[in-house]
């Protein structure tokens, strides 16, 4: 058996074993293929059946409704940041309204103003991002092209627990470290897109799901590969996708589908995994403080900053001694990070609490 | 042991039997590293060896040098075609020119032109792209910002054996179907792409190599990811990189280097391989029929037609039950295609050849 140990990276990230079990088995040749998922065509019957099988399971867990198109594109979410307002933004609608409560929605943010004019709709830096708004404080230009947010921001630890409310504005989400952590309302939604390698898959493949009357905004002048509506029109296969992590996604989703027994399931495993960690803060009588506000913890990036660094570099040497690894926080924010994504194994954070007790006990 | 065919995918195509087993060896868990490569982090220290050695590998295996970077992108070639005029088209260089040769040759024209004036230097569609121009033959302005061509047309099976003459101007090669498969002089290139799914790793990578001079091109109002210069300045870490399509790339490069012994041993087994086929459609007496003109007939994908529709349909037929899959031509040739990239063993070439003569035989 490999060794492996507890992986709180905020991503790539932990993978559930089953389905490194299946890609392993398979992987110098699928059942009846008798080639390896690295070496098949994206236009063979074999790959299409894949690709269609995961996304009719991606369809499944997040009931997506036929007017939604979902795509599989390569760029990350960084590539997003400029697809988003090339395609939805234009002479129609000259500007969007950003919610900027992260790193992230700050790069969404700046990505957006070469393409178009950007109203900032509420920020957070002023308290180093560590709250979100209430829909009250948002200030949405009604005629914006889209209000986008960031659901969960990834360095901070801060998600929203439901949508923002904007009004009739399209709202786009870069959902990229909580897709598939919870079930959402889809139609709430103009336009969602996330980076797989948090709770979805491995790196390489970003989902992009989008109501499709917004297709029609995309101008034919757009490069080929960055026009949705190319996407659509070719179903995801407009040049050679990447084959490998759309099969690792599409197994990661049945995984959630027929193991976990799908996003509600999920939602409440996730919700009690982080409980155990903030309850260790709360408890600790300020030997943890988190960096989150309570009302906005994030249930996926757990952070907190110890009394000083050199806690701080105790925690990290001693947790790794108890195969608790890559839980060093973002030097924004400083101190550690415990991501516990998707298929983070309850006993890996049950094994993190107790190491946190014992650590507190010892050094307090 | 996996039953495996022999595969003649134009791409994503065959890769070499080692590679694959030390990717299933250690699928679970990195020597070292107690956790899956599709779970580790891209800033952690065990992706920057990997990333570095892959870079290393591809240096000592192409002499590049010191002035030019190598970087590791997603978006495949199709993105290319719009951020190679992109970057290196503007105010100062208005336009470039393009030689067309084939279908891919002839999307990249029909991306750039979105962005820049597009000259086209030569443009074999007359014939069905079944030959490629000689120097002489090439009309280029001296005043184009570069020259792009497509050093191998996988459709068409037309491939040049050596780069056309274009003067001073830099000269810009979509090199994704032959990358890999021989030496070239990279100090004739400004710039050199390729996906990596034909001789190279899986899909989901798209290697660019790029002389640093040309940097100073790109303007910084392009959308972030679309940057020559944020990917060189950010070591291809702007963003989270397609981590597992780098890793297998570094270890095709290794057995490139380690088992194969370099680019001239390459090169001469696949002149050797393309020879047995080629040999055979000389010696049919029109059984089977060329695409390519024999002066310059790829050694990576080999195009042929049969006599009737009938015939190819029985040659497919056939050829899947002696284990020869993925032969199928594409619409716009018709006919026959056997991808023979680097990882295709000798074996396989030589069953294909023999079953070819049988066919013939039987058949004429």
């Amino acid at each position: 058996m490999a060794h492996r140990a507890h992986n709180f990276s905020a991503g790539p990230a932990v993978l559930p074993v089953p389905v490194l079990e299946e890609i392993q088995r398979d992987l110098l040749s699928l059942p009846e293929v008798a080639a390896s998922i690295l070496e098949i065509s994206h236009r063979g019957k074999p790959f299409l059946r894949i690709l269609k099988q995961a996304e009719a399971d991606l369809r499944a867990l997040l009931s997506i409704p036929e007017d939604y198109a979902v795509l599989f594109l390569q760029g990350g979410s960084r590539l997003q940041f400029s697809m988003v307002p090339m395609n939805l933004l234009g002479e129609q609608f000259p500007s969007a309204t950003y919610i900027v409560t992260g790193s992230w929605g700050k790069y969404a943010a700046s990505e957006a103003r070469k393409e178009a004019t950007v109203e900032v709709g509420w920020d957070g830096q002023a308290t180093n991002f560590d709250r979100l708004p209430q829909s009250h404080q948002l200030q949405i230009n009604p005629a914006a092209g889209y209000v986008h947010f960031t659901s969960n921001e990834t360095i901070q630890g801060v998600q929203f627990a439901a949508e923002p409310i904007t009004g009739n504005t399209p709202l786009v989400c870069d959902a990229s470290s909580d897709f598939l952590s919870r079930p959402i309302p889809i139609n709430k939604y103009g336009l969602i897109y996330a980076c797989a390698q948090k709770n979805a898959g491995p790196a390489g493949v970003t989902v992009v799901i989008i109501r499709r009357d917004l297709l029609e905004r995309s101008r034919n002048s757009l490069p080929g590969y960055l026009n949705y509506k190319n996407h659509v029109d070719a179903n995801s296969l407009m040049n050679t996708p990447p084959t490998f992590a759309i099969y690792a996604l599409g197994l990661v989703a049945r995984w959630l589908k027929n193991e976990i027994g799908g996003l509600e399931n999920m939602l409440e495993q996730n919700r009690m995994q982080a409980q155990l960690l903030y309850d260790v803060l709360d408890e600790s009588v300020g030997f943890y403080t988190g960096h989150a506000q309570p009302n906005c913890r994030s249930l996926m990036n757990v952070t907190f900053n110890l009394p000083d660094d050199s806690l701080t570099a105790a925690f990290l040497k001693e947790a790794e001694k108890h195969n608790l690894n890559s839980l060093k926080g973002h030097r924004s924010v400083g101190g550690i990070r415990a991501s516990i994504y998707n298929a983070m194994p309850t006993t890996g954070v049950e094994q993190l609490a107790s190491f946190m007790v014992d650590f507190r006990n010892k050094n307090s």
